[in-house]
């Protein structure tokens, strides 16, 4: 195993030690862990908090600034965070309007945002709590049951975060959180492995010869190990995937805030169709350089042409990673007047920057 | 070689066709090859075209835009530009106050951007070379006469860039660019290898226990192979590599454009000293994941620190890479009040963007 890393046991809060003092924007408490916006809290905007394993960065630590997250919650390599984790940065970063979780969709990170949402609760600080599964790839998974949560965590953090900036309220925010997830789909390959500094060697094996399609991002198996193949293909099984996805009816728990339990509610994502708009990303798994994300991206463009969706906005570059896996994903999110009004508002975090 | 391409010899093509696709703000040529602004020829400003092999992106095509360069050409992998080129994307941008090339010190990149520069004075458009070598690794190399030209090259196109868009006239853009050159150092080491399309197999080998120190952007031999070490130590060494590097003088030949001829001239870095002001930047090779980056920018602050070198302004991601190759490289340049300036000018290109 060769990284740049210290001892296995700092290398998170090393982490999280370089961005802050990369970035005056940014404080970190290391017990526990998390990251947080110097300007916190803030008493003019619902806070938003989000928080997974470590080895996807930037998320969620590099999206925490002005226009996206206001803490986030690093845990382990590919572990979720634990519940006082949240909690803390949680009553650090709320002024007053409340504190919306946004959480993938594994076992251990819905468990402990869960309790953390109960315990915020009960402090008395107004909080809600968003579920994000938008991996068409595969139907529960190794650490998931539904679908997992990846690409459109990123879109969402952003276009949330927007509103929030412009005054959106909780009951506002969690309604734009689960429009945008339910608007969003990803799938992803890999060509390559990663591993975990605890583990020392690769999370899994792959050989030269295949990819693995389907991957999650923590290296989950897809839907199935075949050849590797050109970029055109592959980007079309990725496309496609996406595209031709159905209907997808769930159940999700959110927090009722009045009545202090979780109530069920059946969500469901309309298939993409002919005349949609999109916001497209294109992303590298870690290990990928942008140069072959764009080759990625042409064939994308030609697909969603010749099928008649139209993409409006677009992110090429490394944004949820897994590690150093050599490997790519691309998110489709059907974007309204709303979605892509926040989209396009200003923002300024260490991983991700707007044009003047 | 497992790589998201299709044929090999349209794998640059490809790239170019994706990053058009994706920013509208940048237009592409295939015959010649180059890149440039959708809003070029500007006449109120020098236009900056840049170039070398493919390979090392962002650099240079996704820093084309806003605040930065106004064209660029990108060669085979690892493989210089040709003249013709240089000499169409030149004419295609300039808009009447001249042309800056800016040029990395690699044997074929000189040659041809000095043959350039003669068929663009031919052509009676004001033009002016200057050459980046800033690599401190090693003095003579595999393509190389001199010091090669890597990280400050990034910088270097960021501020003459912001310079340019302030109506600096083409000597002035040429004598800061100068200035940023020689107030540049840089240093780098390998992980991994990485490997040209063309070739289908690593540029070099290197074992799991070994790294190269002072690698260059295209994996030439660095000072010495070592054993792999903790993060702390492989910055510890690239960050004295630069700190402690001496005075170095050599001459260079600049274009004279009342004379039409060239001229040679003796140009020095003076070593960095206590008190000095530095941007850093901490860069992946493109293999490397951000993650690790922060680990290395943690100890490289700790060591200016110590050192009383102040960090004024940094920058950490990719920016000037080696396709997936494993590794980091580390550039430090002495900022003075105009350098300052035009480092905080507002850029918009899709390889480096300001914030809000």
């Amino acid at each position: 195993m060769k990284k740049f890393i210290n001892k296995v046991d700092d290398v998170v809060v090393e982490q999280m030690q370089g961005m802050a003092a990369a970035h005056a924007d940014i404080k970190i408490c290391v017990e526990p862990k998390y990251m947080y916006r110097s300007d916190s809290p803030n008493s003019e905007k619902v806070a938003l908090v989000s928080g997974g394993g470590s080895g996807h960065e930037p998320m969620h630590g590099g999206f925490v600034g002005f226009g996206m997250l206001d803490g986030a919650c690093p845990g382990e390599m590919f572990t979720s965070p634990t519940p006082d984790q949240m909690l803390e940065c949680a009553s650090k970063v709320n002024g007053g309007p409340g504190v919306l979780f946004i959480v993938k969709n594994y076992t251990g990170d819905v468990m402990n945002f869960d309790m953390a949402t109960e315990m915020l609760h009960e402090e008395g600080i107004p909080v809600q709590s968003i579920l994000v599964d938008d991996d068409v790839a595969v139907k529960d998974s190794l650490y998931t049951a539904g679908r997992r949560g990846v690409g459109t965590t990123v879109l969402l953090e952003k276009i949330v975060g927007g509103a929030a900036e412009a005054g959106y309220n909780l009951d506002q925010c969690a309604d734009l959180a689960r429009k945008v997830n339910t608007n969003g789909r990803s799938m992803g390959i890999a060509l390559t492995s990663c591993t975990v500094p605890a583990a020392g060697k690769p999370n899994f094996e792959i050989s030269d010869e295949e990819i693995e399609f389907g991957v999650g991002i923590h290296g989950e198996p897809g839907r199935k190990r075949i050849a590797h193949t050109t970029a055109d293909e592959l980007t079309s099984m990725m496309a496609n995937g996406i595209l031709e996805d159905e209907a997808y009816t769930r159940v999700v728990r959110e927090w009722d805030r009045v009545k202090g339990e979780w109530e069920e509610k059946e969500i469901t994502n309309e298939p993409l169709k002919k005349g949609d708009e999109v916001i497209v990303m294109v992303n590298s798994l870690g290990g990928t350089p942008l140069s072959e994300l764009y080759v990625v991206y042409r064939k994308l463009a030609e697909i969603c042409e010749a099928k008649g969706i139209k993409i409006v906005e677009k992110l090429v570059g490394s944004y949820i990673t897994s590690l150093e896996m050599q490997g790519c994903t691309i998110t489709m999110l059907k974007a309204d007047s709303e979605i892509k009004k926040f989209w396009n508002a200003p923002v300024n975090t260490p991983g991700m920057r707007w044009g003047v």
